[in-house]
């Protein structure tokens, strides 16, 4: 018995989500039924990050135990084989047996896309929110200035979020917010940090927006923090924008 | 009765091509029932580029003539509001009663995109082909400089092309080709020129690639334009990498 871990990539689009759902299309189920017709085995999946509905990965990261004499390194290939173009593994390796993708200190880094085109581009439609209108970038760069470092983040995460509801810490590191591109294409938000609430990538997303808009001011996202009320932030930006890029596990 | 001349985008994936084929989805059959319901006209289209099913375009021309009181520089949002997600009018503006968009020099940017990563791309699977191994960029960029300028492309066309067998002219003037990217990412063949044969620029993109690999070398391009034969030339690469980027007339 090995533990494999794989790192998945997926479009979004045609998924409802990562985790399993009786009679829904999710990311885990394609793979569950992938590594079923590859190894003859019914494996236990545990991934990462539970993405919701629309969300896209280029890193999520799977891990399980198997009997199979598949070299861990070849994993990913062999199972390439049995899956839909729109979900592949793009790495595997063999890890510790009791190593576990959610309870492993890591950096993981997500991307937001806005196409700010009055006309929505046609081939990002997938892949972006359309947010038309005038934006300004500097504005946006110096409110995620304010977002970075140690907070509170209960301003930033859906109320329906099960960690706070069972009464958890919303306190998150962001390790940095980079805010690129131009009013009228496509504009990039990378938010890299130890660990994130339900929705906060795209409620950061929604508020830096916001803030390019003029309906917020920079400085205003400190109130917003030392609020922990989510009616304080901005808007959740759409699932179809948010790409889970990459996590980088210490060990 | 005025002249309007469309500049359309669109992801040919879901599209059986440009032109109307009876049963079938097709970005002009799209524009057409579009133009219908908001003008109440049965209008005659007439396209710049009868682009084959899967490609895409950014910038491909569309004319008609209608009865409409709606502003010219205002028929592109109007027509937007009744086309599909994959359909776009990005600009709209009158023209002389007898510009024509086949008829009018112009210059048109083709670009094309390979994925040449080992695991297919997930998010570019629809709009590049994969093209994974080893390919030297260095040299697809020299075996282009002999495709710059003027030639005959028989040897660069589809033999069924009309044009060829009508006894046309193969004679076409390529202004540059730019390759771009790197081994392992997305590579990008730009190709700007005055007029193209059919499956030209697919067939262009499928030789330099072959010149990336090693099956030719930069300097067979000489021998292969010579030869004026399609079977001297390289692969035609997938339609589904293929973009229209722009189209830009001279009057």
């Amino acid at each position: 018995m090995r533990r494999i871990k794989l790192t998945v990539a997926y479009d979004g689009t045609d998924f409802c989500g990562f985790q399993v759902q009786p009679g829904l299309r999710t990311v885990e189920g394609v793979l569950y039924d992938a590594l079923k017709t590859l190894t003859g085995e019914e494996l236990d999946l545990i991934g990462a990050s539970r993405t919701d509905s629309g969300v896209h990965s280029y890193g999520n990261t799977v891990v399980f135990d198997t009997e199979s004499t598949i070299p861990p390194e070849r994993f990913h290939k062999a199972v390439n084989t049995k899956l839909p173009d729109d979900v592949k593994a793009i790495a595997s390796c063999e890890v510790a047996p009791d190593w576990h993708p959610r309870h492993t200190d890591c950096l993981k880094t997500y991307l937001y896309r806005a196409d700010n085109a009055y006309v929505p581009d046609v081939i990002n439609r997938r892949y972006a929110m359309h947010f038309p209108g005038r934006v300004d970038i500097g504005l946006m760069q110096e409110a995620a200035k304010y977002i970075e470092g140690e907070h509170d983040f209960t301003s930033f995460s859906n109320p329906q979020s099960q960690i706070l509801k069972n009464g958890g810490s919303a306190v998150r590191t962001i390790d940095h917010i980079n805010v690129a591109g131009e009013s009228g294409g496509i504009i990039t938000i990378e938010v890299c940090g130890n660990g994130f609430l339900y929705n906060m990538v795209r409620i950061i997303a929604g508020t830096l927006l916001d803030v390019g808009t003029g309906r917020f001011k920079p400085g205003d996202i400190v109130k917003m923090l030392e609020a922990r009320d989510r009616t304080r932030a901005g808007f959740t930006a759409e699932a179809k924008g948010l790409f889970l890029k990459q996590i980088i596990y210490k060990n």
